[in-house]
């Protein structure tokens, strides 16, 4: 059997193995075949980096072998040699995978430097200086990166150094100074490591081949991946170039490019260098860079070449480049080129403007924005600039998108308060509960103490549109006292509190946002959107106002109106309470009636919003003790209002607790215990879409959900309630309407009987945040007390309740797909958990083939753009 | 197409066609076509009646149809016709299901009686007070029976007649008084029902027909069918059967018979009889009834004939019979034969009895005993005659069999202290904590307000074989207050209170109950069993006693040792309050050091009684608030004995809390989160097996099972734990030992990928506990407060608690084994829920190719012949 190949040279390499040798080899690899001039050197394999950890971090010996063999054709082309006296080869390490990952191991220059080539080089440039300075900077680098020696301790000497000759900056110091200083860094690593600092440049490379697969698993690698849905298994490719040096004299040069605007789109080279400089240079802002304009006058003949590589690269490649070159006395090399990084607004225009200019389908366009960038162009967001200098104070997850800036306030009746009075204010809670909807209106963002991805306060603030920051749970929140803790220092309602619901960052200061503004670019991109894609977008929504919201981004339906929201209604709730306190069906059904009008009313404000768009209302979903308050002092004050004594509402209260809410007496349960309920849900449902019909003509086709089904006889039980309630309705006003009766599939054993219920229900919603705690079996209010263990150990890569787990929930998915279709071929199947709106899970919706994800508002735009790109990478 | 035959007479059918004739009438279509003298008739199938329920409960034209066709021949082959003035035929109405079920319609007797037709029959037999007598009964037992008018209403009528008379006995009346009465009888139906009585025999005989297909579904036979696994799809049958009367004078009579003993099994045909009777006057108690031998002496003809056709019956049938005859001037008729009901203790030696008499194959007498009877073996039982006057005063589960008097007690510090006193006493609770177990064990038996099948309570009480009853929501127990109320009335320390917990019922009174006798046949029987069986039975053990308890029972293993249960006992509990409130790893490491000694004496314990079967511990499953106490009393208390400060261990119980416990921080996820927790249990498991090798020679192999997995990963994170702790250790004393790693499927994305979750899983466990509550997505100790709404709605006819859904958890069970056998064709399997002490769940067991199932101590016995039974049904 011959043995896998695992190094691969530049020349032998393309953009197409990517997979195989990272984006960065890739691209080398490309870049030399093109016959742009690249700095020679070779790629070690993204499966050498898997073989190195299922062998328990050790590299192979025939991984070594090819590396030594294609370090010999890199020493045999330039015509140096690892170590040489005469012409030492120098290189640099760099990781790169399939991906771009930030948060991965930074780059090593000038390996292969040691006491006998540092002199060489010197004597070479002529410039002793140049050659100590690289020589300590490696040393440096490779401690820190690869021997994980604290950078700090280096720091320190190279401080003792500066005061000692009573010198400001590095550069002040000579040849000389760096050569002690080298002797000392030396000592250091020997004192920390117990052992010499390898001169042995093999020795070098292999530690740092070692070292880039090692931070394919450090900390932030594995919360960036998390974060951009990247799977560990991908694994990091590592190249080793040939270096060149940008730091030579006046005819050397080293900067950065992009082929657009990377914050505006224009299409416009935009490029930046430094003459006599290395890399970190350009960046490190010392001195100032020139703009490439510069060059042209400089060097007319280098200028020329570099922009006609910078278009050839950016028409090869399709897209916006961002690329490294090198001038080395006069000759200039590319060291790296990729896609570049832009804000949404340039992703939309580079992309519009790429189809015009002819270089690019609209199928293709489409694949160039990210679909969660179009978040940032729909919410208020913090200036760039301004946080680039800003530690964050506090970390908690990302539950909903944009910026927030305020005063802090601890209880939702404040909230509305400072606001009427003109104030910013930012709702500080341990948890939202339903009772906090309108403090979360008037706020300009949320933050909580508890709770995942799809507590309450997520799952609200996504509708929303709000900024919201969850289970950040190093703050302590003392709601009686009035003050939130972070890092030992306790802030109160006088203080500012800045929220970045796209990261999680709090900071406990006052940071400007600013408000986003929509291009005619996100109108036409969209658009191309629409005409491509074959899955449809509805939205989760429970009022008109959220209604009219979604609509404006392009919802062509609701998926999921969840009515407990309504019952918490000032004008409604005590009615509410009234029907749970009932001790008979009299009394109940009493109740029900006082609420009947208002549901009606909240019916048809949806449904003149929606017009002829289908709508998908739920039954009562929630535990009856959700609308019951829990502590003595609320039951007593509630008590009084209700004119019912403090024993009967605590024995109520009492009766209704429940071990495990989750899995309680709730959903199409209570549809079974209190078919009144349903009646009147139905009755509210029906009448309002025969009022809607007669004052606007709308043909309004309701839709109405059972929740929680796990057994065909259940769905039955409650279909016929609500069927006999409709028809009855329907043959009174002696008019024709349609309706629909349809079941969430949220609980395992309806995905498993998904035959059977089929046989009942018009349609399946899958509600894939039940379904993704009942399969995991973890509540999602709960999960954030260990998960974040199951990310450390990477148990778990992903937060299953953000985006859908495809091995196991959707496992159960595709069999209720399956199973459902056999029984009704013509089934309609619509996702409405929150994963319609993660562009991963509506890819697999689509692939699945669903007919919509539904998911909230301000997330629609987004689930336009994936179902876009589902279809262009797999039509169906 | 021919129509479905929905009638049959007596002389169609046979014994085998049971499913579709009902019990009693395959057994009459059998007894006429094997000779023996049956009043004619003909049977209504049980598809008729499914039929019935299918087409909005009315009886089919077709069935009619039918009905009068076979209506007719009776009529020829009796020379009899209903209504005839010359010879009227009457019929008795008999309801008749698959399985004979008390709780459905009783029969109706002289069913063709009216104004007419009991002229005929006063001069026929010469006996006008006869005629009249059964025609006022028929009025009666029709009234009730069929049209719902109370009883009661009549039996008004009858005292006052016998008041106006001046009499006290029925048999007192006249001819003329009975007549008299008819008419009364008659006028108040027209009264209650708005129409005359029924004169016509065929509506009469149609309108009893529709009476016994309702019966099916009455609530009683609805909860019969629910505690005996019968589905509600077989439906009853009825038979309709010419009358033959054992009042027609002195050479009439009479009786019912079993042909041996039911009380003991004894061989010796048991009966008696009455003359010039009619059959309910044997069971009324007014006449003391003869005993057979009786009539020998007074008709030696009839009485040889009879013993005859017992000794036929039980040969043909080849098992005890249960029969009633009658005797109509001279001539002997059978009306009925079934299987008798019997003691289990009859049942055992009867089934032995069987086989040495070569009747029966031992294969054929394992099938002679319900599993469920031998609990009656087992456990104390209150005697059944003083039952039978008894109405219990309220009702909960039965959550584990046996019988239990003693006087009220709340706590069980005061349960422990009483029965030190020589005391008895019953434990009421609202529900039980960890906390009450010493209480429980000092308790004759317990009752619980709250709670399901699984709960807590029933739980640990089957795993003691105490009697116990759960879920008594109609009972209110106030534990301050020290009473519990039952219909109003307080019951408080001094009273008495009994609990049957192999029905549910709670009397507030004193019953005497019977210690059980384990006899011989016992012995020989389920050596019987075990013979035949392939399916292995292993016990949830979690200590010594209970497993020496349940090898003594037949146990072959343990399935599950619950280690948490050694977590509560008094010597160690304070040490792992320690561990949990420990800030530090170093600090918990501490804490868990001083557990570590306790646990591996448990272990060394078990392993001595276990020898060398294979015992398999599950590491710690429950959330750590668990060992917490909750009230600020409490936590004051403990935080004292602790040293630490009230605030400490408050913050640290509330940061613990869980809004879904079930679905939060356990299992697995603490020995992610806590390796050190799983170090220690694996140290404690792997040096005690050590410690009994070395010190009495057994080989243990421990099968550490690790609770919880839902993912390969988490698995292999814990197994890597194990093995790396245990194999040091190994290494370490130098010797051989095995032991292996599996895990239990208990959430359902264990069961999807469980080819994957193989790939590290030496053996799976089937913990259907959990993956029942996550499958159907309702916990067990909340469903109790809606279940009872789908019981009566018949959505779920039965608690998937306590019997194994094998249409969604089975599906998944099954999936689970065979991608499990994919990954590793020998990878044992097994089952350690509940349901492994459930005969038909059993059953399912062994029909997947299960290697074992785990059950409480005293469910063993069960479970052997359940497994025998399920070999003998499908081999394999």
């Amino acid at each position: 059997m011959e043995n896998k190949k695992y190094v691969y040279l530049f020349s032998e390499g393309k953009a197409e193995m990517r997979d195989l040798l990272g984006g960065k080899g890739a691209n080398l690899a490309e870049m030399t075949n093109l016959g742009i001039p690249v700095p020679k050197g070779f790629i070690i394999t993204t499966e050498a980096c898997n073989k190195y950890y299922d062998d328990g971090e050790k590299i192979d010996e025939e991984i070594l072998k090819q590396i030594y063999e294609d370090l010999g054709k890199l020493e045999e082309v330039s015509g140096k040699k690892f170590g040489s006296l005469e012409n030492p080869l120098l290189v640099s390490v760099r990781s790169g995978a399939r991906a771009s990952m930030p948060g991965m191991m930074d780059t090593i220059l000038n390996l292969g430097l040691n006491d006998e080539t540092v002199e060489v080089m010197a004597e070479k440039t002529g410039n002793p200086r140049f050659a100590y300075d690289s020589y300590r900077r490696f040393i440096q680098m490779f401690s820190d990166v690869v021997m994980e020696v604290p950078k700090k301790l280096y720091e320190a000497l190279l401080d003792q150094m500066k005061e000692k000759r009573g010198v400001k900056l590095d550069t002040e110091l000579n040849a000389d100074d760096l050569k002690e200083l080298v002797k000392e860094f030396k000592d250091l690593y020997k004192k920390e490591k117990g052992e010499d600092f390898p001169s042995d440049p093999k020795v070098q490379l292999i530690e740092s081949v070692a070292a880039v697969f090692r931070s394919w698993n450090n900390d932030r690698a594995i919360v960036y991946r998390r974060l951009n849905d990247i799977p560990s298994s991908w694994g990091t490719a590592v190249s080793v170039q040939e270096m060149v040096f940008g730091n030579k004299g006046n005819t050397s040069g080293t900067g950065v490019a992009f082929s657009r605007n990377p914050a505006t789109g224009e299409k416009k080279i935009f490029a930046e260098y430094l003459m006599n400089a290395q890399g970190e240079d350009v960046v490190a802002g010392i001195r100032t860079p020139q703009d490439i304009s510069h060059l042209e006058k400089e060097n007319k003949e280098v200028y020329d070449e570099f922009i006609s590589i910078v278009n050839k690269l950016e028409s090869h490649y399709k897209d916006m480049q961002d690329m490294e070159f090198t001038i080395e006395e006069g000759k200039l090399y590319f060291l790296q080129t990729r896609n570049g990084k832009r804000t949404a607004a340039a992703a939309l225009k580079i992309a519009v403007d790429l189809v015009s200019e002819n270089v690019l389908t609209k199928e293709e366009a489409i694949l160039k924005v990210e679909p969660k960038q179009l978040d940032t162009l729909l919410h208020p967001a913090f200036d760039v600039e301004v946080l680039k200098s800003l530690i964050p104070d506090a970390k908690g997850l990302p539950a909903s998108p944009g910026a927030a800036c305020g005063k802090i306030c601890f209880t939702a009746k404040e909230a509305k308060e400072r606001k009427k009075n003109g104030e910013k204010v930012v709702l500080v809670r341990l948890e939202t509960s339903p009772d906090d909807i309108e403090g979360m209106v008037a706020a300009e963002g949320i933050l909580t103490v508890r709770g995942g991805m799809t507590s309450h306060a997520a799952v609200v603030a996504r509708g929303m549109g709000a900024c919201c920051v969850v289970g950040c749970s190093e703050a302590i929140v003392n709601e009686d006292e009035r003050y939130i803790e972070i890092k030992g220092t306790k802030y109160s309602s006088n203080d500012f509190i800045s929220l970045d619901g796209s990261t999680g960052n709090v900071y406990t200061r006052e940071i400007k946002t600013v408000e986003p503004e929509i291009t005619g670019y996100f109108d036409t991109f969209m658009n191309w959107a629409d005409e491509i894609r074959v899955l449809k977008v509805r939205t989760n929504a429970d009022n008109p106002k959220d209604s009219a919201q979604a609509v404006k981004f392009g919802a062509e339906g609701i998926g999921l109106t969840r009515t407990e929201h309504m019952f918490f209604e000032q004008d409604r709730i005590m009615a509410v309470r009234e029907m749970i306190v009932s001790d008979t069906l009299e009394q109940r059904k009493k109740a029900l009636a006082k609420i009947l009008p208002y549901q009606k009313k909240d019916f048809i404000g949806i449904y003149e919003v929606m017009q002829e768009r289908p709508v998908t209302i739920r039954l009562l979903d929630p535990p009856l003790h959700e609308f019951l308050p829990h502590l003595d002092e609320e039951i007593e004050e509630l008590a009084k209002d209700m004119g019912i004594t403090f024993e009967k509402l605590k024995n109520k209260v009492e009766s209704l607790h429940e071990f495990n809410p989750m899995m309680g007496h709730r959903g199409c349960r209570l549809a079974v215990s209190f078919p009144e309920i349903a009646e009147m849900q139905t009755q509210a449902i029906i009448e309002a879409a025969i009022e809607v019909k007669k004052s606007k003509g709308y043909n309004i086709v309701p839709e109405i959900m059972v929740p929680l089904v796990g057994e065909i006889k259940e769905l039955k039980y409650v279909k016929d309630i609500i069927t006999r309630t409709a028809d009855e309705i329907i043959k009174k006003e002696g008019l024709e309407l349609k309706y629909m009766v349809g079941t969430m599939i949220e609980i395992p054993r309806a995905a498993l009987t998904a035959d059977e219920i089929a046989k009942e229900a018009e349609f399946f919603s899958f509600g894939t945040n039940d379904l993704t705690q009942m399969t995991f079996g973890f509540s999602r209010d709960d999960a954030g007390n260990f998960l974040n263990y199951y990310y450390e150990k990477k148990i778990y890569e992903q937060d299953p309740f953000a985006k859908l787990d495809q091995v196991g929930v959707g496992k159960l998915v595709e069999m209720a797909v399956t199973l459902g279709k056999k029984t009704r071929p013509n089934i309609k199947l619509g996702i409405c958990g929150e994963h319609g709106g993660d562009p991963s899970s509506v890819e697999f919706c689509h692939n699945i083939g669903l007919n919509y994800v539904s998911c909230s508002p301000f997330r629609v735009p987004l689930s336009r753009l994936a179902a876009a790109q589902a279809q262009v990478k797999n039509r169906r």
